[in-house]
């Protein structure tokens, strides 16, 4: 006999969260809608996910477009918004998968669904004490392997280097100044609001932090990167970019991963006179290395980047090297305006919703 | 003794052309004068050079300017021109140069200069057979080393590739689409005018060359380019750039040498709406590279790289395997219509000014 789920799981109802209508600008909460449904059921060689943790991430808003951003299709109208999640495995017919396992999945926004094992990931609790599951979607999991990715592979800072990063207390940022410090650079964040900068510079150790609201926010960037410079970690865009780029070091090293400031709309931040001569130019003059990239490009085989950046940075997560700060949002049906907190920066650290107790 | 001039050294003037005024938009010949003066005598440790060839290229515009691009400084008023030279030792307090060799040099708009041997590469003539001096000054010396260093040691084309390169059939271009070819890659250039695309197609072998003048510019180049552009080299700015975006394959990578396009006034080309947003977005969706260099920071010590990418040139240069076209302008007085000529595109090839005989 198959495993099956147990009576309780049957019973349950799946809950998703659909599209129901493109965003102009901010997404508002009329663009979702709550369906539910049975909970499907495993299939020869699948296994049935429960969402314990889902992540919200900027992302999504793009995806929320009709033409999707390239790396992705766009959710259709209608269909469950996509996501990474934290996962139980609830009942299996895959031969490697057994029910109580943690997985990283990409369940996307609902209490249920079928995967055949490939695009999972495996939690192991490991030697070292247990860490709350929910770090696989941030410091552990996406966006701190983005940081990973972009900051140490991609741009490589040297000791002595100065680094800067916007949203600096985001999922992303925070990884980015921390990992920075690690490698001796000195990392200074940008961030909307006082109290913002306050914690990446208290509690995350970035050597500055710059009120990107404050009247003076060029200058005061100035000032807190007296040698210029050296590495931009681009992930939002506008008007942070313009104060950037008079700064950069020659062989300044430019990352880009996200453009939080355009994803509400195109041309938002936009200036009214063409500004890509200018960019172009300043490549030209400083020998600036400005590189796109896609983290799901770097996962590599059978994610062996990926649990490679995870041992490391367990280690340092471990030995208190790494603070890993969760904004969580509490149930499912939180996520729609988690999500547009999130795009309006209302957050701090890693947003996750809490949709079971792991 | 010291070696010292020959009297007819001593009795020639040395003809300087120096910046008279600084050009709003394109040069004018108002922009430059004629100055004359003794020819200079060499110090312990200097030599005297006679220019034989001097060099026109599209960054002396961005020298006219207040201020400089940033690595270089710009040419004060009343300063003699820059720009690279073939010249003559005709007199030497210098314990390792001759008079009578051939060295590249950086003479400047004049008859005469003198030089600590610091900035000079003696042109050895080798076992091959002759080349003309003045290549020294395109094919063998910054034009191709810029396409040298920018395709093969930052884009790196693979065979099959599509390499894209505008003004195809100037100082730089040709030899990007030529290396490009000799690499295994399909080489598409841009150049104004159905002439210079002939040339490109017929005598230096590109795959294919649009017009960039022709109102189905963008179509066209869509159709030469069917699988997509991988490398594009970035010397012109402007509308091709806006035609080669939208082409740009996943991974593509962008050296960036120049912007012709835009010397004539920062805003030539611009858009009425800020492109710099769109820009970001290719980079980031289609993971490009878009990397800024300014080949002097290539030339290694004591030109090592130089040289060794010189054997090669000249080989195959030799073996009929590169075409090096001339664009010779007689005289240095007609250095400064030379390189208003240059700036307009109407020159096929290096342009260079004999301004003696070798």
């Amino acid at each position: 006999m198959n495993p099956t789920p147990s009576d309780a799981q049957v019973a349950a109802l799946n809950r998703r969260i659909v599209l129901a209508a493109r965003p102009e600008g901010a997404p508002r909460l009329s663009d979702f809608r709550v369906e539910t449904g049975p909970v499907p059921e495993p299939a020869h060689g699948e296994v049935l996910l429960q969402t314990l943790a889902l992540s919200l991430d900027p992302y999504m808003r793009n995806l929320m477009d009709p033409v999707g951003p390239g790396y992705a299709p766009p959710v259709a109208l209608g269909e469950t918004m996509v996501g990474g999640t934290v996962s139980r495995v609830v009942a299996s017919r895959h031969p490697d998968l057994r029910p109580g396992g943690l997985v990283l999945a990409n369940a996307g926004w609902q209490d249920f669904t079928l995967s055949d094992g490939s695009d999972l990931l495996p939690l192991d609790s490991g030697s070292a004490p247990a860490l709350p599951p929910s770090l696989s979607l941030g410091a552990l999991g996406m966006p701190g392997f983005t940081a990973h990715v972009g900051l140490l592979d991609l741009a490589q800072p040297r000791p002595g280097e100065t680094v800067v990063v916007a949203a600096a207390t985001g999922a992303v940022g925070a990884n980015v100044g921390q990992l920075a410090r690690l490698h001796g650079a000195r990392a200074v964040g940008v961030a909307g609001g006082a109290d913002k900068c306050r914690h990446a510079v208290q509690v995350l150790g970035f050597d500055a932090c710059i009120d990107r609201h404050a009247p003076d926010f060029a200058q005061r960037l100035a000032q807190a990167c007296a040698q210029g410079i050296d590495v931009y970690f681009e992930n939002v865009g506008g008007a942070v970019l313009d104060a950037v780029l008079p700064l950069l070091n020659p062989g300044a090293r430019v990352p880009v991963c996200g453009f939080i400031a355009h994803y509400n709309g195109p041309m938002e931040g936009a200036s009214a006179t063409d500004q890509r001569p200018a960019l172009l130019a300043t490549v030209l003059q400083k020998r600036v290395r400005l590189q796109g990239f896609i983290v799901l490009d770097h996962y590599g085989e059978r994610f062996e980047h990926l649990r490679r950046f995870r041992e490391r940075m367990h280690r340092w997560i471990d030995e208190g090297r790494v603070h890993a700060q969760e904004h969580v949002v509490d149930g499912l049906l939180q996520a729609p305006q988690g999500l547009i907190d999130l795009l309006a920066g209302r957050h701090l650290g890693k947003t996750v919703v809490r949709v079971a107790e792991a």
